[in-house]
């Protein structure tokens, strides 16, 4: 599949198919994750494949107490609106990925990692990105549960000192890839326009040069 | 180009030709970027086109300074090695790009962004990889400035308070896409076997199962 093909039907998926994902695909997957860039070639990532259903079990009961104080925040239609979304597929999928972050690898000063220590989770971020993009060309859907406890969920995994989960990932064919983002079909949030997020030189100098050809 | 081309190919740029990016590709570029997931739809990036001379120089400064506290890091060999490498191509590159995240986004409370408040970085760094995955298939290079103060430099740029700069990136034609990280070419470091990475339910228990028909 075409990379920006890719980048553009990649969805957030909640609802799954139990089919299971072929070895061979979900090694194509978890290697092109591995082959992001990372700072000082740290390659800071590790992956936890979760499908045993009691730990799968117990990281869903972490997500719903999490949730239930999330949707505390929201009133009204907008709270009726939010318990009506679907926001993980923890235990439909027919397997969790954990994207985890050792701090630690590679020894106590790491190339390109001086003054920006959070270096090594942006570099586990863009293995995410690309897992969640090879992903989308082999069909199989990828959903971010973001609504959890890390170091409870960290625990669960098993995770030593100085390893954090970074991602806690649902993964599996999915019942379908929606044209657009579910927030925007619902009419919970909406695309902004680039051009207002594009700046020339400093923040707030619009880019119009970029754009002066765009109607 | 194929997804899983572009994930193989992409290389952490440092050497660039100063032909200019036209304007279409470079928009091509950013939409990919923008049409990232981001947690709640926040979408809170936003892309600082940076081409004047005298800002780069100013930031091209910053960088020589934290790069000389880095390599304070390193001591014989290591050191010469150390000294020896190009880490960026700020002034270079025919432009650079800095990719911020707006914390405050979205307003108060973002759906999803609720235990883990640095959800709206890792979007933004997800972000960076569809630019940088978008550019390796435009034929653009792009590489990731890590070495420098991110207060500094968002200084330098004007950027407002709740404002963080997460990516600082040189982008343009390069002098050739190498075929494998600097890094391990030159003999810093090594990629790890995926199969090393990859656990099964639990932190350290191996993921051989994955990996059985694989010799």
């Amino acid at each position: 599949m075409d990379v920006y093909e890719a980048i553009y039907r990649r969805r957030d998926v909640r609802r799954f198919r139990p089919d299971p994902v072929p070895d061979t695909v979900l090694r194509r997957i978890l290697e092109a994750a591995h082959h992001a860039g990372s700072v000082g070639l740290m390659q800071p990532w590790n992956f936890i494949i979760v499908r045993r259903p009691d730990v799968r079990q117990a990281i869903f009961r972490d997500f719903e107490e999490r949730n239930r104080r999330a949707a505390s925040h929201y009133e009204g239609e907008r709270r009726v609106l939010y318990d009506s979304l679907k926001l993980q597929g923890i235990l439909d999928a027919p397997l969790n990925i954990a994207v985890t972050c050792d701090r630690g690898r590679g020894g106590p000063h790491v190339l390109g990692r001086d003054s920006v220590i959070d270096t090594d989770i942006h570099s586990t971020c863009c293995a995410v990105q690309n897992l969640w993009l090879a992903a989308r060309a082999e069909g199989v859907g990828v959903g971010w549960v973001s609504i959890i406890d890390p170091a409870s969920v960290g625990g669960l995994l098993g995770l030593p000192e100085g390893v954090v989960l970074v991602a806690y990932l649902c993964v599996g064919y999915p019942t379908e890839f929606e044209d657009g983002p579910m927030l925007e079909r619902v009419g919970w949030s909406r695309r902004l326009p680039l051009r207002d997020l594009v700046f020339e030189d400093s923040w707030g100098r619009p880019g119009d040069d970029l754009f002066r050809e765009v109607p």
